[in-house]
């Protein structure tokens, strides 16, 4: 597997530092330990939004930190969480006084470590919430997780929350908007080819020539089977049914629809799994309001994609077209 | 090779209906023959702004049609150009009656087509101009083409005029800023691994395990030379030389810096190709005063990036600047 890479050791300095120097005018890089903040904090009287995980994943989170979306971002080693020590610093900067909302993906390592720095910025005086995304319908407990596994939903709950947060709401109702968000997402992925962390250089698990992993997490993680390689219309098929069973969705239902890449699949191949799930929804009398199509969370260049859906509500559509300046998500600025 | 699709045959076309759903509110999707048209045409006063050829470097160019940059795309079967019959219908809706630019990267059947399309929109009476892009500095002549490849450069040129006819200038203006684009802009490619066209099944072309191919055109032709894989610092130095020797970009310059991915690089790597493309240019005294780094226009799921350049006065950067709103690049609205 060749890599555009210099050292496996330093992939995460060093792409943050050209992230960092690209985006020059919406963040500041901090390496060492390392953390993304917004450009031009503290903002005032308005609640901060901290998230972070294993890198490899991008543009989630780094690409997030803007307006309308994460105060700071905490990049661990890829697939590796953040520890304590990375974390604090960034909710230490992201607050000027409403308080710290914590984002954080369903993984043990990511819980644990985001809990730790919680409860030392609570002890320099700080006001911290978290929320933990848990929205892969795939599978309960998994390789890295108790309960369910944080995926694609993230990046919906990053918005809406951010937009929240923005508008001026105050740390409970920017933590209600988060929970509701968590409460009415759900995502399923499937995988066709596997990656490759650079510091292992092996692939992270393998398929066979003509096998998919269905279920997957955004690691490789196992998910429910492995099945024959089909066609788009049926894999999508079979990521929608559990999707939608879990989340209950009827006739008249509003909803945002989000196909996702994992980073090796073109967008071409996206749009056609979009296509079908869409007429999945219209089929079930659900309304696609909102749509997002593309690599938004990723797993380094895994070939395969997922699928999110969000039960909308008027509030929660308002937030989502609210403006929002982040290197990988930028509207109505 | 698996791929997310049904049929390789109904690729294109199922791939576009879906693109069409998810961004109904910005276009309006035209099969058999197949165009994308801007929504809420014709633009009353507006030059009109066509582009378009093969499949399978999405988002190019579907994904830019909007305000800001295209009136219409004409997407061709993947990696084959366009049709006259295709590109007329195009053109014709895109004229409000102030004219219209085709905007053609330099692939022989491109040119053709494009040419006969305009000499049939002439006779009907619409005013039209082309520019043909021939950005790629890596050989003259190649597979598909006479003379220099219209590569990367595409996505800024489409930008940019189109920004110039979305503040009213008449095409004479428009074609002047397309053709002051082309003059200043510059790009090179590498591919670490091939793609694979969905109708042929196998991939467009063979590397060896530790071999990259230098030079690289968008659909896979041939570069200037195979090398042994390396570090992304020394590949970046490669891919960077003769841009900016061709460019002659001296000290004072100002430039925007694009990295595209070619749809199967992480995300993340195209940043670490950014930082050492921005130290290059940095060192000769050049200033980057704008930035793009993602996946802008792809080989399908080919690994590796290309690295543009282009040389900013402070018209096309105001109109870099200036509103867009395409389902691919947005900002301002």
């Amino acid at each position: 597997m060749k890599k555009l890479i210099n050292n496996p050791r330093s992939v995460v300095a060093e792409s943050l530092e050209g992230f960092g120097q690209a985006h020059h005018d919406l963040v500041e890089i901090h390496l060492d330990p390392d953390y993304v903040l917004r450009r031009g904090l503290p903002v005032e009287g308005k609640v901060g939004l901290v998230s972070g995980g294993g890198s490899g994943h991008e543009p989630l989170h780094s690409g997030y930190v803007g307006r309308g979306m994460l105060t700071a971002a905490v990049p661990g080693a890829v697939f590796t969480s953040p520890t304590p020590d990375q974390i604090l610093p960034a909710i230490v900067k992201s607050d000027s006084g409403a308080g710290v909302l914590l984002i954080v993906k369903n993984y043990t390592g990511d819980v644990l470590n985001f809990e730790t720095a919680a409860e030392l910025a609570g002890v320099e005086g700080i006001d911290v919430r978290t929320v933990v995304v848990n929205d892969d319908v795939a599978v309960e407990d998994s390789t890295y997780t108790a309960g369910r596994r944080g995926v694609a939903g993230t990046v919906l709950l990053e918005r809406i929350a951010g937009g929240a947060a923005d508008r001026g709401d105050d740390l409970g109702k920017v933590a209600e908007i988060a929970e509701r968000v968590n409460a009415n997402v759900r995502s399923m992925g499937v995988a066709l080819a596997p990656c490759t962390v650079p510091h292992a250089g092996e692939p992270s698990f393998t398929l066979a020539e003509n096998e998919i992993e269905m279920g997957v997490g955004i690691h490789g993680e196992p998910g429910r089977h492995r099945l024959e390689m089909t066609n788009a219309d049926s894999i999508t098929d079979q990521l929608m049914e559990p999707v939608l069973s879990d989340l209950g969705i009827a006739s008249g239902d509003r909803v945002l629809l989000f196909v996702n890449g994992m980073g090796g699949t073109p967008l071409s191949e996206l749009y056609i799994v979009y296509r079908r799930a869409a007429r999945i929804l219209e089929e079930r009398g659900a309304r696609v309001e909102r749509s997002l199509v593309g690599n938004y969370i990723t797993a380094l260049e895994m070939q395969g994609a997922s699928v999110t859906v969000l039960r909308l509500d008027d509030e929660l559509t308002d937030l989502w077209d609210s403006p929002v300046n982040t290197p990988a998500l930028r509207w109505g600025v």
